[in-house]
Formats: C-alpha cells, sequence, structure tokens
C-alpha cells in the first residue's frame, strides 16, 4: 500500500498519554491490513513554547504541510495561562488551523450505549442521540481584528466578527453533504435577528438549499438551540454554525451525551487532508499517572482512516474493537462506576489493540 | 401610599393574555396591601409595528421614561420576522433597553419543586440548582457597528464588539454585590484565550475582586461553561457575562430547571427602574386561546415589587400564592401532566389572585 505520512503532536498534559495508545492503534492496523504509516512527531502547545519559544515552530506547521493527517494530543494548561498572547498554547491552535486552512471542524456527539448512565440527561431523552456539529473554524470572531483604544469611559477593547460569502458558503455545502449522507436533516444555528454575519450566513444558506432538496433545512436561533439541544437532543442530525457558537454549541452537544471521554473531532480544509484530535483537554491534573482514557484518541485514528484514507475497514475495525472492549467491562476511572476496577491508559490501549 | 407608575407593554402573541393576569394581581395586591399603582398601556413590538410604523414608537418610550417600572408580555412572531431591520420587534427590545440604559439582565434559574420532573436533567443533578445569570444588555456585539462591504471573496458582513472599562465595571460590580446577598460565589465567563473584549473583561474583574473579599470567584471560559451548567448546575451560584454569551447561557440555565414557564427576568440600569418580564416567548402558535401559562408574567410583578418597589411583603405574598396554587396540584397546559385537568390562563390568574 501506499505509504500515509501522519503528523503526530503529542502535546500537553495526558496528550502525550493517549497518543503513545493510538500510535499503538495504528502499528496494529499496519499488521493486520496492510497499510503503511510513516510518522513524524512535532512540537507544539505548551512543549513548543518550553522548548522553542513559541507554540507554534515553523518545522512543526513544516511537518503537517507535508503529512497527509495529523494525530493531535491535546494541549494547554495552567503553567501557560497567564502567559502573553503569541506565549499561549491556544495561540498555537488558532495559528495551525489558519495555517492548515482547516476551515471545518467536525464534532461527532454519539451517545455510547454501555455510557448512557453518565450523562446528566434522562435515558428516555437522550434516547437516540447522535448527531453532529459541523463548526465553522477559521473565519468570524476568533480571526477578526483586536485591539484596545483609549475612551472618555476607559479603555475600550474591540474583537471584530466578519464572514464573507466564500467562506460561508464553503462550510455550509460541506454540512449539506454530511446531512445527505446521514439523516437528511440540517439546522443551521445563527443569530440573524441580531447580527449581520448572521443574516449574511442564513442569505446563503437559503440561497444553497435549494440545491439539496433531500435536506431538511430548519434556522435555529442560537439561544433557541442552547435549549433546543437539552429538550430534544435526539432530533438533530447536523448542525451547522459559525465559529463562537460553534465552540459553545458543540461542547454543550459533547458534554449532554455524557459521552466526553469518548468523542474525537476531524478539523478539515479543501481535499481530504485533515487533523484529528480528541475532544476533551490535556487534563494536566491527572497528567503522567496512567489515568487518563485513550478512547478518544484511538477513535480519532479511525475517523482519520475514514475521512482522510478512506479505510472503512480498519476503521470499522478499530470502532468494533472499542466496542468489544467496553462491552466486556473494561474501563478507565473516568468512564468507571466501580474506580477500584479501573484500568489504566496503557491497559486499556493494550486491551483495544488485541481486540482489533 | 405613594402612587407608583408602571408602564405596561403587553405586546404579541400571548403576551396580552399573560398581562392581564398580572394586572389582577397588580389590583389585589392594592386592596390587600394599601399600595396604588397607576398603569400606563404602551404599543410595544410587533403590534406597535402594525400600528404605528416602528416596534418602539417615541410614546412608548416617554411612557416608560415617566414610569417607575416597566411590565413586558412577550414581542415579535413569525409575522413580522422577514421585515427589515427597522421593523422587526427585536429591533424595539434592542432600542428600549439602550434607551432607558438598561445595561443588567437578571435571569434567575430556579427550579419549582412541583415541576423538577419537567426536565430533562436526572433529579439528583438538578436537585439544589438555583443560580442567576446577570447578563451585561446595552454593550458588546449587539450594538457595535455592522456592516457590509464588498471583498474578492464575495461581499463580507462585520459586526464588532466593543466593551469600554465602566461598562464592565459596573455590571461586574452589581454580579459582586448580588452574590453577597446569596452564596456568596461568583462564576464570570468569558472567553478570555481568545477575544481581547474577554481579556479587558477578565481584567477588570480581577481588578475589583479583592474589595469582595467575602465572594468566592472563578473564571470560566463560555464553552467551558455551558458543559459545567450541565454537568453540576447545581454548583453555581451567580454568574456574569457580556450580552452575546449571556444570551446563551441563560437560555441554557432556564431549560435546563425544565421551569422555563414559570422564569421571570428583571433588566435594570442606574438607580431603581427596572424593567420585567417572563423570560418564555410570545408563543404565537398558543395565542388568543387561554392557553398560556401566566406565571412567569405574575412572578415579574413580584420581582418589580422586590427590586424597584422594596415592597417585600407583597412580592412574598405573591410568590407564596403561587407556590400554593401549584401544590394544590392545579397546571396550565404546558406543566401539566394530565392535559385533561390543565386550567386555563385566566383560571390560573384567577386562583392565584384568590390564594394571595
Ligand atoms: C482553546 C480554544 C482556543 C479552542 C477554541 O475555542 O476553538 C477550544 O475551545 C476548541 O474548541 O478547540
Ligand atoms: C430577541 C432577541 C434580540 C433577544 C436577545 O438576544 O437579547 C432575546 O433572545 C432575549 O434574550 O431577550
Amino acid at each position: 500500500a501506499e505509504v500515509k505520512k501522519i503528523a503526530v503532536i503529542a502535546g500537553d498534559g495526558i496528550g502525550p498519554e493517549v497518543v503513545a495508545e493510538a500510535e499503538k492503534v495504528l502499528k496494529r492496523t499496519e499488521e493486520l491490513f496492510g497499510y503503511k504509516f510513516e510518522t513524524e512527531r512535532a512540537l507544539f502547545g505548551g512543549i513548543a513554547i518550553d522548548e522553542k519559544g513559541t507554540p507554534l515552530p515553523q518545522e512543526t506547521l513544516e511537518v503537517c504541510q507535508k503529512a497527509d493527517a495529523v494525530l493531535l494530543g491535546a494541549v494547554g494548561g495552567p503553567k501557560w495561562d497567564n502567559n502573553p498572547k503569541e506565549l499561549r498554547p491556544e495561540t498555537g491552535l488558532l495559528g495551525i488551523r489558519k495555517a492548515l486552512g482547516l476551515f471545518s471542524n467536525l464534532r461527532p456527539a454519539v451517545v455510547f450505549d454501555c455510557l448512557k448512565d453518565a450523562s446528566t440527561l434522562k435515558p428516555e431523552v437522550l434516547e437516540g442521540t447522535d448527531l453532529i456539529v459541523v463548526r465553522e473554524l477559521t473565519g468570524g470572531i476568533y480571526f477578526g481584528e483586536k485591539y484596545r483604544r483609549d475612551t472618555e469611559q476607559g479603555q475600550e477593547a474591540v474583537d471584530t466578527c466578519a464572514y464573507n460569502v466564500s467562506e460561508v458558503e464553503r462550510i455550509v455545502r460541506q454540512a449539506f453533504e454530511i446531512a445527505q449522507k446521514r439523516r437528511k436533516k440540517l439546522a443551521s444555528v445563527d443569530k440573524a435577528n441580531v447580527l449581520e454575519t448572521s443574516r449574511l450566513w442564513r442569505e446563503v444558506v437559503n440561497r444553497v438549499a435549494p440545491e439539496y432538496p433531500d435536506v431538511e433545512l430548519e434556522h435555529v436561533l442560537v439561544d433557541n438551540c442552547a435549549m433546543q439541544l437539552l429538550r430534544r437532543p435526539a432530533s438533530f442530525d447536523v448542525i451547522v454554525t459559525e465559529n463562537m457558537f460553534g465552540d459553545i454549541l458543540s461542547d454543550e452537544a459533547a458534554m449532554l451525551t455524557g459521552s466526553i471521554g469518548m468523542l474525537s473531532s476531524a478539523s478539515l480544509g479543501e481535499g481530504s487532508f485533515g487533523l484529528y484530535e480528541p475532544v476533551h483537554g490535556s487534563a494536566p491534573d491527572i497528567a503522567g499517572q496512567n489515568l487518563a482514557n485513550p478512547i478518544a484518541t484511538i477513535l480519532s485514528v479511525a475517523l482519520m482512516f475514514r475521512m482522510t484514507f478512506g479505510y472503512a475497514d480498519a476503521a470499522d475495525a478499530i470502532e468494533a474493537a472499542v466496542a468489544d472492549v467496553l462491552n466486556a467491562g473494561h474501563r478507565t476511572g473516568d468512564i468507571a462506576v466501580d474506580k477500584g476496577q479501573a484500568v489504566g491508559t496503557k491497559e486499556m490501549g493494550d486491551l483495544i489493540v488485541a481486540a482489533i
């Protein structure tokens, strides 16, 4: 098979531990399916600040640009939280998204049957919840001009939120296409009753919608969406929205599944290139103790196989292995009912590798 | 007693029906407590667009400005949804907030014991939830410059989010003071890892915090807050945040109580003046059918008594009456388990009036 290049960014906190387990899975699929991966490690986030003086070193970017896909652990931690902006892990995250043109962030929120009790929602409300948030990732208020200026009311801070038609159109079309392959329902979320960017957003959605006649479209205001996710999570299929709303709603959606340690995400640009990472953060409090749950990162590999490489067979095998291990009752501490019976990060990785 | 002037804005949809019941309550407290109210009705929202050609007629503003407090039903509906901006009910809402200087929106989210099953959250998670969202209401992206311009990537829309130090300081101080009268916990919500306005916000919070040493402060990122509201709602006491985040989070918080038809809100400026309204919307689908739940509007009167007039005795009496009526098993359709046994809007109003 063709050699696929994967840039591996372990990052901070539990990042290195969960990525190590995902690499075991990569290796095992090479043996079993005959695929060939060439991994190259790169420094990013807090560790890059410490070792290279910047969260996103140029050589890291080059490693990613040469690769077919990126696997990311997690970045950030209290150690860097009070740094100036250029020396913060988040700045690296925004920088890598922009530099790699990753304009779309896909965050599936699914309920793992064996974990449904972990949700704070009632099981009957959660029943059937299987949605995906398609978040615009390189525009909006995250990337607009930011500055301070002095006014008579004291210093003023300004953030600018901008979207142009092509930025909206490419993400909206992608969301329609994803919906066509799923349950054919799309909720476009905006605040068109207040924001000009939202009015542009809605115009674009309405203009392209007739090209996807098989998809049922609804417009939902962001405040209402925050409520409806709680009231009727199972009724959503694909949710598409701008950067900031997507940040908030995708986290809300992830939390309501109760499966946050298990959710993976993909950030995509034009073509098949993608960056894959768990939804959870770097959890510095449990780092280095073999306590982290590697499943979200392992499932990120499955997502990479499916979306970037088209290796559906290996993706299926990984997902089935995860399900088997969970069904056999194995749990890491974060999802274990009986903490005493919990397995460690490495053991969970080994169990999944053995089950593939 | 001194005559208190109340501007009464019925608005659209179920607005007139729920406001009518609140007026019965006003009348009854006059009889029982010897207070004197002078109410003046004013047109606002959709009905004002229809009758006066603008959502916020000048005379409505004058009626409010002359008053000691405003009671608002609800505004908006599909009829006006596709109007140009100047002819939309929401534009009136933003206009009245700005014109009356209502920079603070208080949205208590409490669980009514008899309704806790109505929440989609598990009862054990909800247990003890009693929080209030303090939302900045006249700044941020809602009120910043908005425009379109042509670019090479097609038309671009821009919204501007701005906050100055004094705007942040007055709302933050108010939130600290509210926390001092409650459980002494304040969560300040921002996105300081990305936004300049959030960094300013956090600086101001940290600067004034030492003046409120009895209040325990935490900074929570908005995406994390959307999650934590779901995971540990009872752990929040006061949440203070900027306009847009407050819009989203207060709706999420309201929905998780399961009591959305029962929640009231206050919008305050400098001094004791305030605008009081139910959290729910205008529900055009059930308007004019005697189906709406008037309790949130009636409780808005109690909130007005407490916060603007200092009539704690009457406020207590109204709240107790609502509790008695609910405990006796009376329900409007929205909160009834057995819809066949539900009472109408008017009957619910009469029951509460009789119980005061
Ligand atoms: C760390 C932060 C900049 C980032 C974001 O808001 O995009 C994170 O919350 C995420 O969702 O990936
Ligand atoms: C109607 C809309 C402009 C308004 C807002 O977003 O402020 C509403 O959602 C609210 O929360 O009062």
